[in-house]
């Protein structure tokens, strides 16, 4: 997994705390300390995977000796009754887990299997799926991990690693060009800058700017097809605004080099995967 | 809001921090420092609001001087096209903020109108809709909190706020029977014991028991009504398991206590509100 | 240990670093860092125990390898002399978290000796021994692990995982009967429902308002009987309010189910445990 | 007070987090949000009063707005019935900071109460009573803060701003008189050494080392006496070891310079303060 | 300022605990607490001032009443003995203050101050010069925040908002060509992709893959002018390793968009400010 | 290392979160997760070693495979060219934490070198070389852990360890001697008193005063050992203000028993150590 040990680390406790105040009174109290035993998660629909390292890391850390067995890992196609994976450790820590591990990879898979949705729907018109910021509060980087798992591609991480210009920053700074050639003077060379365009003239504008990446937002089909046209390569095209499965390869048709959508992250059905114990 | 400010400023400075890693590129180096503006919160359909006061923490946390104006409360529902809020304060702010209050009131609202919806189909049979475990990491306050705003109730927090025994317990503990009596010798006074059951006759070792509540799960609407008549008012009963809006009413007209359900909080769809800033 | 390993290693850790700030002196430029040598915790009075694995986990912190070796466990009687565990390892980290260890084990084996004098001294009447809230500020978990190691009984752990009216609640609800009403529309069905009852009236509208324990707060342990006979098992009873090691015989032979004690928690003599380095 | 606030307010705030963990369920469903009210905090005993400011400090976390006055301050002597402070503000930050509140009020003047009780018992005889580092997790700079409340001194704060060598380290160094040599190459101009010692001999080595504190560990009063004389002001003096309230004063007349108390700290009653909401 | 409040407070109160453990020894017992003073900040050499704000807010922070008074502010140049600010409030605060206030000051004027001597060397060639990751840990926005209120740009703020190839990564990957490819199939389209160069033959392959940046590393002066014609505006180019004061107007001068610097923040020597308090 | 774990790894996750916000990009998707390799730490200059350990902290934080192999250790005199570590491990770890390891131990190295070159010069005179409070914000235990590497001494740690009265102090105290005895009340028995002076008539009030160490603050070498000469023993004198390499000998000849030197750890230059992977 290419998200590092301490960022994940770090959710998982604040979630294991959130799930576990004091004690986990029903284990606690009926399963001895000393009892071992094994468990399997087994998926209950057809998706992406994503999260298994992550609900593995649950139980480790609930207890260090629970052994691993991942027989599926992170972006693998799932189906309906995939053995995906099997702990066996001290049986408290397994159903003190449980929850929090489910939830985890749940919400994970889901966001990868949607992911992967709008992917295939859009194949072979070499337009790239990204997803935005408009995702859960403390689950960025996770979420963002996960629509790489799906197959998608990432937008800017933040605020800070790439500008881009809205109808509000325009209007402050005069303009297209002008707010452009201002931000220009300040930011640094590795930050890209891109323009969100309404209108054909907001996006000559943009190619005239020489913005590195034009956005052109909720616009129709034909409207889009005709920026792309126009821009013709001078700059990377990104559509976005109420792109839905229904119209997505309407969309990826027109041309663009990227569509980017919000539900991706921030409208996620929890992909069903449930953890079985031995008896 | 009934959520402590210490719970609600921890979860909004960890999302502004994802969000503006070093600075906010585009609205440093555009926006004038001392510029001021206006901006209004409009709803974009019907529903349940829920997480205004905590979308308006978000401004008054990067900048104390903004002002509030709360035209709509938590709870209340909406309609397309209503004018929810207006923040006044410095327009650095109001941007800086934007994406983070946006991605958590219109998460909470959807939790708050997905949960309006099933209470609506259930209602005049005297259940009430619960939310369950099944919570996104870092966000169970919050999103049991929407639960209530919508009119549901609030099952436990945590492992540790009541005793939940489920079959792996009850195998380990020997029975329902054995189960409640060895933890009961353990447990505080104030911490209700709820027994999951699949069967008729699990649910009779239940009553026998003594457990608070019995709940009912993944059963049929005739075995959930037939178990709850045998239960008579002797536990509260509660109906779970692949509950949704289409089987709702079903089960709800069985005469459980208490319907719960995990996809109030485990698959969201993002309630759209849109923020909009003066010229 | 049924406390979670986050939360003791959160404790430990943060009482580390009040008591090593920067380095220790003394230990730092005389022992040598490759030093080896065992320890031993002795017990210096009777009593039982509660804390050797916390305090074990100080010196595992503080070097992974020391080796642990436990004769007693949490909730053991132990006498004056009995060797309780003996640690091997580097003789700095020993030394460096000698004083934190102790701190914790003798504090929690002060709290769970008297709660085991108390509940000695209600044996054979059937009343529980229960702690209360009034616990100190960061030591909430571990103090009522102590409590439970000594014998009794955890009310509940904060405010929100039982909701008990007291006469603040009452005055502003406009009475027992209304407030029990207006609360129960809102709390979830998990929550008990505790009320704090001075009178027989209040009593009797307490028992009328169906709330699940009844507190009888600083009655004689005459008013005490009559209340448990008038509520005759419709209601938990729990007294409460300046009971003693002196009183408490008395009130437990009322018929109550449980009594609650600040002062096993607030009023907490350490419990003297010696530690000596093998020379 | 002379603790910084942002110390004080960690305190707090994960005090609060332990008592409110996610709602006060009584309070948020019973008293209305916009009710105000006003609460007295009167003594109940006779002592030393520390942490009215700690307190105060928990309700203005809960409510900026609350109105704060103070009648006692912090090292006062106060006795039963006095009136400490009023509070007015919101109900519910009245209501839900109460507990917290009290906890910290109670211990602190708790410790300032006993330390006074055993500073009367020297009085006039010249020594100063000092703590310890036998203090209770997480709350060291409260602890001492309120030794100094009640007349005493405080010792070193942790193992990194003094040097103190006992018998494991002069058994490493090889005696005392080497071990404070090679302590002294390294450590730095501001940090003192002491040195405890059982035996005249060890005090005649001690001296010869010019250790800047000589510890009279578990002497008799003769002895001690003894020790005293020879040292004849060449370094401080210091009586430790199982020192109550019984033998402080013939300690005391030894004519030592500090006595130093573990049970300031790490026995220490609840002191009686009560909140009185005003109907 | 640019950078968030919240980012600038934890990094002063993480330095105001290094610097006041417990108490301030001589401010607490010696300072009364109601004494109110004011204090000048003063240049004592010529350079660029960054950090006033961030000063400014240690003594808010220790004092919410501090009135400050700002002569200059962040990128301004100011001359040995120029009234900077003053501030106005406990003589407490000021002093528990200054010594945290000043080490941030010094340290960004410091930064500020070398990053403009470096401007000012290249000026008139166009070059930028730019920061590194060569940060001191922890100070990373700050010292960057610094870099810019000199008049440098910044780079990449992290290892996720642009990516730059070295040599293991090249190897690792087979070569520029194959490794960019590899890259571009992951990326999002927000990211940079900079790829390091020693020779004209890596150049060209860099230019061959299209990346957005060629860094030539350790060239001599010739060389740098070789390969930024042979580039010709098809990537920017950054030039670095091993410049100085003394040989960066020569590699300014040979054409390169970018001179990157480590020593701006790694080797910064502190400006001299310093703190009056009026008698 | 004497300093304790917990600080060194709060420091280094920090700082790796600083670096990789969410993933290094380049490693991630270039370098194969299985790829494992060696590398080597390089000095590039000859000076005194600081920050190893914790540099080989930062590859086993990343990957507690990492193996480790110190060839040089904290405080040894390096030469150009001199092979100081081995690492091996995982790729992806050994690149993601390279820049984080090298900012540590070329600063810590820096602080090292610039102390060693401070001492050498004072060799023979008997004075100690000391750090000041003049330390980076975060980095204040790693700093002077790194002055005692290079054979300096460590001032006090913070204001809470030592009390020294600067003019401010004793203006508001009326003076040096009512000023250190109004302190004597106050402070423990464990805490020295520094009194900052600046004339011969300050020094013989601070003698009276019975000061354990008195600051000869910014005096002439002439004036430093005409104080030294007066005061005779009767307390530890500190030279300090402005002391440079040019001077410090100079001083050192004056007879003081300390010089303190602010720039040892706020002009750090940066010691040049490479990190070599090996192909």
């Amino acid at each position: 997994m290419i998200l590092p040990a301490f960022y994940v680390d770090d959710v998982i406790k604040n979630a294991i705390k959130e799930d576990i105040n004091y004690i986990d009174e029903a284990t606690a109290f009926v399963i001895p300390e000393d009892s071992v035993t094994s468990a399997r998660f087994v998926s209950k629909a057809d998706g992406v995977l994503c999260g298994i390292e992550i609900a593995a890391r649950v139980f480790t850390l609930l207890d260090p000796k629970v052994e691993v067995e991942l027989l599926k890992k992170d972006g693998d196609e799932i189906k309906k009754g995939d053995l995906i994976a099997r702990f066996k450790g001290k049986t408290q820590a397994l159903l003190m887990g449980e929850r929090t591990a489910l939830n985890l990879v749940q919400h994970l898979s889901g966001v990868a299997t949607q992911t992967h949705t709008a992917v295939k729907l859009a194949e072979g018109t070499g337009v790239s799926i990204a997803d935005t910021r408009k995702t859960l509060p403390g689950l960025r980087a996770m979420q963002k991990y996960a629509v790489m798992c799906g197959g998608g591609k990432n937008h800017r991480f933040n605020l800070s690693d790439a500008a881009m210009l809205k109808d509000n920053h325009i209007d402050a700074g005069g303009g297209i060009l002008k707010t452009v050639e201002k931000l220009r003077r300040h930011i640094g060379h590795t930050v890209k800058i891109e323009v969100e365009t309404r209108t054909l003239d907001e996006v000559k504008e943009a190619v005239e700017a020489k913005a590195d990446i034009i956005m052109l937002d909720n616009m129709t089909a034909d409207e889009t097809a005709e920026c792309v046209k126009y821009i013709d390569g001078r700059a990377l095209t990104e559509a976005s605004g109420n792109i839905t499965l229904e119209n997505i390869r309407e969309k990826a048709q027109c041309g663009v080099d990227i569509i980017s959508m919000g539900s991706l992250t921030h409208s996620v059905t929890a992909f069903d995967i449930s953890m079985r114990i031995d008896k």
